[in-house]
């Protein structure tokens, strides 16, 4: 059986690599086409995919899955229309491969040129979104990769129905066979087996919990590039606008609080802390935040939670919010450095040399000055979607769309050169 | 002992950590002064250096080691001239960090500004060549890295020498302690040791042989870019210019046997295998390549021995050659694509169509038409100097230079932006 799986799944990735070298000569022309395609395809199947969602949900209210996770696994006609949706701003972008990033013509007759490229065979290992099927698939297709897909199993009927429709429209339209893939097997050693195929993938994108990262990293032979936890703070500074820096404050933390760029430590400088806290913490409690507080934050608001050393380094994903109150700018992004996750991180002021200090000192993929952290995201950072946000440093960092889903080569003309 | 030695490996890469926080804010004003600064100590201290390395050099040879390897490691007057030049071009290169990659002021009144940064905290595990060390040194001072250097024990007199005169000389000049380190540890559980800081260290470059790779490759938890072997091949399509073709393959062969941009397979289309080989090979054998040919090659040139599979995926680092004739350039490509190591490969052609294909399916780094593949080399791509030439597809392909050593982040600016 699992000799099978391995076989299968060993194959699948050999057809993807032959198809990847097809589809790096596809033209923007038919990708597009076959992306608008693809969002018809959505628009006219929803029927079919929404039945399939209707057993996923079943299935889940079953097993007690929590309310959130099925609310995440929940399909209906706007999310698909939204996933359609998605299709058409992706073919509206530019075709990021066979761009020249750079030419040079060099003294002894070599033209080198910098050409972007697609990376080959990425691997998306996610759990129970059935929207991060269309998503990696578009961006994978209008990025020239082939993609394998391996989504949770409580999302299995909504994945296979939406791959089985967004496959079969992309073929149509002259995408190569082997482009799209989907591995069904429910059974957990498909993971294990994919991220070592080392040769045939050249990328592991795992999104999914630490669990799951944890596994990855530890396994994988392939590069990875890990959409992990983002710890997210937001430092008041002495000189802030303290209505802004309630609100922005308020918004990074409730607005969505079970996602990644939300806020879950909050720095105050002790100059405001006394003036900034109380209304604040008032206006968390209103809208039942919880409140886990360093033992000067409970010198002002006696009444709060003592926050432990590892509220610090948890991402709550929930409506809890830990609070510190610092000497300095130097102490926040030392606490910063030292508990975050490299994802994104806010400071508000009206100082100027501050918010510089800050924005080159703290270590994170995006910096924020006087503004929510809630926009890290590719479609509000113009990318038109994204694949997911890199908490890396190597490759891609934050957001990664398109372009982060190329490298490049290097073409160099002669004309008979030898090295002396 | 290991004890201790984690300990003190930990507390380097933490000082080192620290260090590079310091570094990313330094001017390039500061960073060319201390560059220069360390040419010039190069050369006042040449007698010091070369005492050192006598010293490696007589345990070399006590300990019998190959007289390539001891060629390697021997410095001289000229060599050490050599390393304090390189740190004169790099200090005259283009500063990469602080760069403003992309700006974009978005509807909602954020500037979005990708801004390119060093990466943090560079591990180097390196062999026996003591050059490295202070090319390493040169490259990732100027990128605003710290680096940690980690030699290999033959060259430890050398590598210790040039590391306590380079590092005297950057600090002199205002590079913040700990931002240049060297593990003088001959314990060879340092490496393992150093490749499991995740968190204080952002990226591992091994150079060396296959074995330190595959050991790095499998234990670290660190991101790491490979310098792997380079199986080079040339393409001999059927319209070449023979003459030519004889002239680079001769050159991509014989000129310097032992690096990773020699050719070590000849890939020859049929139509001119006949005219083409017989001069060739004569020409080769006269300078003692031995070949290593397929069986058509054999009905050519009977007394060629014949090549095995192993062959085709061997770099043989020395004048060994292994000829294939092929039916096609679509044969070539999938020979490339099957046993090359996506490293530095050539097609001979006069025909332009063909090398557009060949230059768009061969899935390699540096991919040549009508040149030598020796050419794949910081130096020659205009980088000044390399940190190495990477095999892997992620971050950065090709020689490594300062651009290659950096990351970036997103600095975004608001007045007070909520997510809706």
């Amino acid at each position: 059986m699992s000799k099978n799986l391995s076989q299968q799944i060993n194959n699948t990735a050999r057809l993807a690599k032959e198809a990847s070298y097809k589809l790096a000569l596809i033209s923007r022309r038919t990708k597009d086409k076959a992306l608008l395609s693809m969002a018809d395809a959505l628009g006219k199947n929803m029927g079919i995919i929404l039945k399939a969602n209707q057993k996923d949900i079943l299935a889940a209210k079953k097993t007690k899955l929590s309310s959130s996770l099925i609310d995440r696994l929940t399909l209906n006609q706007k999310r698909i229309q939204g996933m359609s949706d998605s299709f058409r701003v992706i073919a509206g972008l530019n075709d990021p491969i066979g761009e020249a990033i750079r030419v040079q013509h060099m003294p002894n007759g070599l033209t080198i040129r910098k050409i972007r490229v697609p990376l080959g065979v990425i691997a998306i290992i996610y759990e129970s979104r059935p929207n991060v099927t269309s998503d990696c698939i578009g961006l994978c297709l209008k990025s020239g990769n082939a993609v394998v897909l391996r989504g949770g199993k409580e999302a299995i009927n909504s994945n296979k129905a939406i791959f089985n429709i967004l496959n079969k429209a992309a073929e149509d339209c002259g995408i190569p066979k082997g482009a799209i893939n989907f591995i069904d097997a429910l059974d957990k050693s498909a993971v294990r087996i994919l991220i070592g195929l080392n040769g045939l993938v050249d990328l592991v994108m795992p999104r999914g919990g630490e669990g799951l990262i944890n596994e990855i990293m530890r396994f994988s032979k392939i590069p990875v590039i890990k959409h992990y936890k983002g710890i997210c703070h937001i430092f008041v500074d002495k000189t802030a606008d303290l209505e802004m820096a309630q609100n922005v404050s308020f918004n990074a933390k409730v607005q969505r609080p079970g996602v990644c760029n939300a806020m879950e430590t909050l720095l105050v400088h002790k100059d405001v802390a006394s003036k900034f806290l109380p209304p604040m913490v008032k206006k968390f409690r209103q809208a039942n935040v919880e409140i886990r507080g360093c033992q000067k934050t409970r010198k002002i608001i006696p009444d709060v939670k003592q926050a432990k050393e590892i509220d610090w380094a948890t991402e709550y994903l929930d409506l809890i919010l830990s609070v510190k109150i610092v000497d300095n700018l130097e102490q926040a992004v030392a606490h910063i450095n030292k508990y975050g996750s490299m994802h994104s991180d806010a400071i508000m002021t009206q100082d100027k040399q501050a918010a510089g200090q800050f924005l080159q000192t703290v270590d994170s993929a995006c910096v924020y000055v006087n503004s929510s952290t809630r926009f890290t995201d590719g479609g509000e950072f113009g990318f038109g979607a994204e694949i997911g946000i890199s908490t890396e440093k190597l490759h891609a960092r934050g957001p990664m769309a398109l372009e982060e889903l190329t490298t490049y080569k290097y073409h160099i003309i002669g004309s008979g050169q030898i090295r002396q």
